[in-house]
């Protein structure tokens, strides 16, 4: 479960970003999940600008972002973005490069992850405030080396790989909704709780009432006689398991059934 | 561990997509994971058409994902686009309106899902192969009602929510990559095996070794003289846990200090 606390001190960081429907994209996958800090590390200005146009219809991709991208900053080296995080993460599809380094796989990157973010005190420095920068390169090239020389830990996402050789990379808004989908799947503090049923469940009475009432509308309607084998209690009872998951549903059935009673008895 | 057998058993279903891109994004995504089948529910032609068009520059966002698009099929109804379906998840944004049905989240429905996929025999008719459809609905309005009562499982992925109250609803391929990846989060049959690391990682040998050299080099540079406080055994070989996570690593840290030594015995 991720307080909201804890929430602050994840960082995004996207790394040669030049498309700014891109970085839209990325912003509307945190804020959907609830993280805020979004950093972008660029030599150039213009698309981390037009990214943050919010009257303009580029980047729809940013629609509901807007306080992420208002309160996010640029960079021009990686150095100076990642200065203040105290464990760096570096997503990474598998490649041919030989890395001569450990990758491990999202799901088995996230507990170090979540425990830099949720345990402050694990951090070597107890001065420094824990932050993790989660790194994301360019949808062209990815990360480099000399940008993942920078990571202590190397994450990718495991992907299907065809026969046909193909380079394998994810779309930038989709690996950075993965992965932060994959940092909050066991709990989002502040998260939609899921609706209450109003309703109640089924009981095993209303079933029986249920099975009941189907025996007599087929003995009414005549099935019974027709089709006796198929109009034994056991076998009735079964299939009236499949009628409503709900008291409320049940209700509707047994007032169905007992239509065709009425009718059947005019 | 979804193999390949399982993963053409699972259909995405996009209903009322109206922007082609959303619709490559979608397919992109599926082509990431390994799935094949994917079927367009929309009352006209054209943003189907759009996405297919492949060396169009719209929609970029199906690069990669050409094979997904040209088997992918359009119909006029739902009922049409999942008639072969066994299991039938539509997935929804918690909103305000009260759906009398218990929603489930991602992590909840997965192993119902799987299990349709993976266990042909579960299905209650043995003479239909099971098939799962994952439904989606369109950015603007999601799933309506109509459409949820065709489903058997309805799937919600948590997403935070901020004081301000905002329609939750997340991009839609954002939204099929997290479903997926979900799904194929335990395994992927020929997924793409993580490198093998041919580093060998360093032994408390290497690292005893480099304890070894770095107290040498303390005390030949003077800095056990100058600060003696630090310079005890044991926190100088928790220091040299940090050098070189490999065994190649490790020869480089002590190459360095036997260079630095070489220079003070000089």
């Amino acid at each position: 479960m991720l307080s909201a606390a804890d929430r602050t001190r994840l960082t995004v960081v996207l790394v040669g970003a030049r498309n700014p429907s891109n970085i839209g994209a990325a912003a509307r996958a945190m804020q959907d999940f609830g993280f805020t800090d979004l950093r972008i590390v660029n030599d150039y200005a213009a698309p981390f600008e037009a990214a943050q146009i919010e009257d303009s219809q580029t980047p729809k991709s940013a629609v509901g972002a807007a306080s992420v991208m208002q309160q996010a900053r640029r960079f021009s080296t990686l150095p100076e973005a990642i200065a203040d995080c105290t464990l760096i993460a570096g997503t990474t599809a598998i490649g041919e490069r030989d890395l001569h380094r450990t990758i491990l796989t999202l799901q088995q990157a996230s507990p170090r992850i979540l425990s830099e973010l949720q345990h402050p005190a694990t951090s070597t420095n107890q001065s420094v405030p824990p932050r993790v920068a989660l790194l994301f390169g360019s949808e062209k090239t990815g990360l480099t080396n000399e940008h993942l020389s920078h990571c202590s830990l190397l994450v990718t996402i495991p992907l299907f790989a065809p026969e046909a050789a193909r380079h394998l990379s994810m779309n930038l808004g989709q690996s950075v909704a993965v992965c932060l989908y994959e940092l909050t799947r066991e709990g989002l503090e502040g998260a939609k709780e899921l609706p209450i049923l109003h309703e109640s469940p089924a009981t095993a009475e209303d079933r029986e009432r249920l099975t009941q009432l189907l025996l007599d509308v087929m003995h009414a309607t005549g099935y019974t006689r027709r089709f006796p084998a198929n109009a034994a209690e056991p076998l009735v009872r079964q299939l009236t398991q499949q009628l409503g998951a709900t008291h409320r549903e049940s209700m509707t059935w047994m007032g169905i059934l007992r239509q065709i009673l009425y009718r059947e008895s005019k």
